[in-house]
């Protein structure tokens, strides 16, 4: 068995079902064992981003990491920036990034560049095989080290001469670390903090969001009075009705901190502490108030759930009924389309158990509110703020989950840095509906631009903000990828479009005209 | 005046013409300084790759840097794979990578990431300009780091607050650095080599392959028999019917050892020596015949052409003609649209002084071939191996090249890279043709998988190859992003669009189905 095999045979026995690879030359062998072994499949993007973003987005959703394999320094450059993200939402990927051997690296061919210094800033764990004996155990030891909590990207480098040569059968997968445990000194912290009658805040991030952790801490709020808040952008956020409401904090550091006004304690659980997006002159970067005392219960790398059903039973809060979101959709919308009507119809329509991946940008914010009472779905957020992620994270999170509906909520401007996607949903045959918010900008600019105190800016500061010279015609560009489109321009139209996408299974687009 | 009015008064005023930049909120007061400041110019890339693709272009037809402007961490991120391919060409460019203050930098905000880190590998000069008291000598500093022979990527990270804040004026331009002269003796002894009697290629690099320093080693090597190579990817070949003629390598290394052979005396001029591209089991990665003499006349970033005069002069060749490249154009083809065919329309067709941005991979060498006798022309090679690079080096070379016809070979495969670079040519209105051969795979690979030994590759391993499904509709791809398109599938009506495409000015698309 050649190392290719060893390590494709260690990550599909360690339960690793996707590769998501775009390869070239110094990948065929790794390609090659990829058909040859069962349980994992190959999954082509027809550029980088698509693929980091995809494993970002499977891995929010299955809970497990998927592989990525790249071709050398430039195919990692070209995944950075939804690694980024991937980074920011704690997901777990074990990148396999192809090179040279190195005795040829010694002679600076021209694909050759430092790959290890490149994957640092996004990775938990590096590796470079050149010296390993079983690429197999090299596959572990990623394997390992992307699933230790919180997760992150643990990047292998596999010179070609590693995959190509003989090497070991892989061993048994390792076992996988658990979260480091919450002390009960901690959690009986913050029993008394939550019991001492001040207005308390408990900030929920990772684990706490969905599934059991984010039950238990709606038994907690009911049972205290405290409230839910959460970053602005998190992984996934599991909401609607029947839920507990969770209240994200706003973008902008002034609706922040009034949001925040008035709290005395604020509880981090799987999370940091907020802070503004973005540095303004002036303006102060702190969100929370002054004196507000600060408790972890529990690190993004410790034992959340652990840690709430403890604080749970410590409050006596287990039997406790949380304060559900009770059902509520709105009319479907009519007249012109207009980000709320968009986002009216999407609240009257969104099917239940789907995934929202949501890069909307300023045309979103009514479609979060208008959903918060529909039948309960997962919402995933652009974590790190590097824009061109919706498309590639719908794509992931369609195949780790079949049978659910994935909508993509996007705008246009993130949607061109990796409208490839799409191709990779019509060759998958992926059931997303992708909503393109096409205002022929980037909104968020414009905002930014007067808040900053440009009041009238000049016809270049507009220019770069302006996406409409020429007009992108999103039908015939999802289209010419594989992808049936259609253009609403109307709230009804869009309500009929959407209803028509979310019928039937497969890839939708719907280019929503602002 | 603020720090990002310094900087950009400083860049026009020493002749920076074009910044290349998707900006985000750490960029707006570089963006409105950037409008207020006469003689430099944004462009708009809707992805990054275009911007440091365009910028590398830019650099290699007009001789001296543009500058990017990129949005943090993720911004850098997406422009690496196409300064991988500009740091292989030695184009300067000043790239300003927007950051958020250092106090925030603190409070690891979503988009904080370590940029110098991820800068290094593909930059000459990094500097992080938080304790910058004026940003206008960053940016001198920048420029002349970028301007240093053989020139190369100068990142200059400028935090949101020293743009904003008040800034001292920039004093003068810097001059620039000239390139390192080359020692007589050195000059002697490869004169005594070339007059030793013995087979003698001169390999020439940068300065060498176009203008004065591609017409001294033309009268050199009439003068004493030696014959001109180079390697296979160049950033700049000046090339066609009255220029001296210069033999490529052949990309895979069987073919250039044979090249070679029986060549006893190398001599690099303005590069290095050659090695493969990559590494294959069992087979040397040498190209050089055993027991080839090597001598250096000159490096990348030493004095190429002036050591090219100064052999001229004592080799006595500078009153010699060289041997000139004859007229000749292929007849218009007929039958199948092939790459064959494509590219004896192409040499029949174009245009005199064009410039040539050649991603074109396994369908472009007949293209190559068949213009080696058209009238004189500039070719731009896909110089790092990082596929993604024709359409952004394109739109760079229009800029660089008002009044040429620039013609973009590009395969379908690094097509879908940056395709966004078409919406900057139709909103440049700039005068590219791009041909897009389709042939719906990664033609390069499947040669490459044959070469490893995989004779009956599995569906999986065909599938990562194959483009066809779904196939990809260029014509729309190309009219959705405002530049018009047709489709060619016979040799003669290629030929026909071409000329169509060549007979007026703008952006223009050619679907080459093959």
């Amino acid at each position: 068995m050649n190392g290719a095999e060893s390590l494709m045979r260690a990550l599909a026995g360690a339960g690793v079902e996707y590769c998501f690879t775009n390869p070239g030359t110094t990948e065929i062998h790794l390609v090659a064992a990829l058909e040859q072994t069962p349980g994992i499949r190959g999954v082509l993007g027809l550029f980088e981003g698509v693929c980091s973003g995809a494993a970002d987005g499977y891995a929010r959703m299955a809970g497990k990491p998927a592989a990525t394999l790249l071709h050398l320094g430039p195919g990692l450059s070209n995944a950075l920036a939804n690694f980024h993200n991937a980074r920011r939402a704690h997901s777990p990927v074990v990148n396999l990034v192809g090179d040279h051997p190195a005795f040829h690296r010694l002679n600076d061919p021209p694909l050759h560049s430092d790959i290890a210094t490149m994957a640092a800033p996004v990775s938990v764990w590096v590796r470079d095989a050149s010296g390993s004996s079983g690429l197999g155990a090299d596959g572990y030891a990623a394997l390992w080290a992307a699933s230790k909590p919180p997760g992150g990207i643990a990047t292998l480098i596999v010179p070609a001469d590693r995959a190509w040569s003989e090497s070991a059968m892989p061993g048994s997968p390792p076992e996988l670390p658990d979260p480091s445990p919450v002390s009960p000194e901690t959690v009986g912290e913050v029993s008394r903090m939550l019991t001492a009658g001040k207005p308390t805040a408990l900030l929920l991030g990772g684990r706490a969001l969905h599934g059991p952790g984010l039950e238990l801490a709606g038994r907690i709020a009911a049972r205290t009075g405290a409230i839910l808040i959460s970053h602005t952008f998190e992984a996934r956020f599991e909401r609607g009705a029947g839920l507990p409401l969770v209240r994200r904090l706003p973008y902008f550091p002034e609706a922040a901190r009034k949001r925040l006004e008035g709290y005395a304690q604020v509880i981090p659980v799987g999370t940091t502490v907020p802070t503004s997006f973005f540095a303004y002159p002036g303006s102060p970067v702190q969100v929370l108030p002054d004196g507000c005392a600060i408790k972890v219960l529990a690190g993004p790398d410790e034992d959340i759930v652990g840690a709430l059903d403890s604080l749970a039973n410590s409050l006596d809060a287990c039997g406790i009924d949380y304060h559900a979101v009770p059902l509520n959709r709105p009319a479907p919308p009519a007249g012109p389309l207009t980000a709320e009507t968009a986002g009216a119809a999407l609240g009257a329509l969104l099917p239940e158990n789907a995934v929202i991946s949501d890069e909307s940008g300023t045309s979103g914010a009514f479609s979060y509110r208008f959903t918060a009472g529909a039948p309960p779905h997962d919402w995933l957020c652009l974590t790190g703020g590097s824009i061109g992620q919706g498309i590639p994270v719908a794509t992931g999170a369609a195949l780790a989950c079949p049978g659910r509906k994935v909508v993509c909520l996007q705008g246009d401007g993130g949607a061109m840095y990796t409208i490839q996607g799409l191709w990779t949903q019509a060759r998958e045959n992926l059931d997303v509906t992708t909503v393109i918010f096409s205002n022929r900008s980037y909104g968020i600019l414009r905002v930014e631009l007067e808040r900053l105190g440009f009041d009238s800016p000049g016809t270049e500061i507009a220019d770069t903000m302006d996406l409409s010279r020429p007009d992108i015609d999103w039908v015939k560009l999802a289209s010419a990828l594989g992808v049936p489109a259609v253009r609403a321009q109307s709230a009804e139209g869009f309500y009929d479009d959407l209803a028509a996408a979310f019928a039937e299974p497969g890839p939708r687009l719907i280019e929503a005209v602002l």
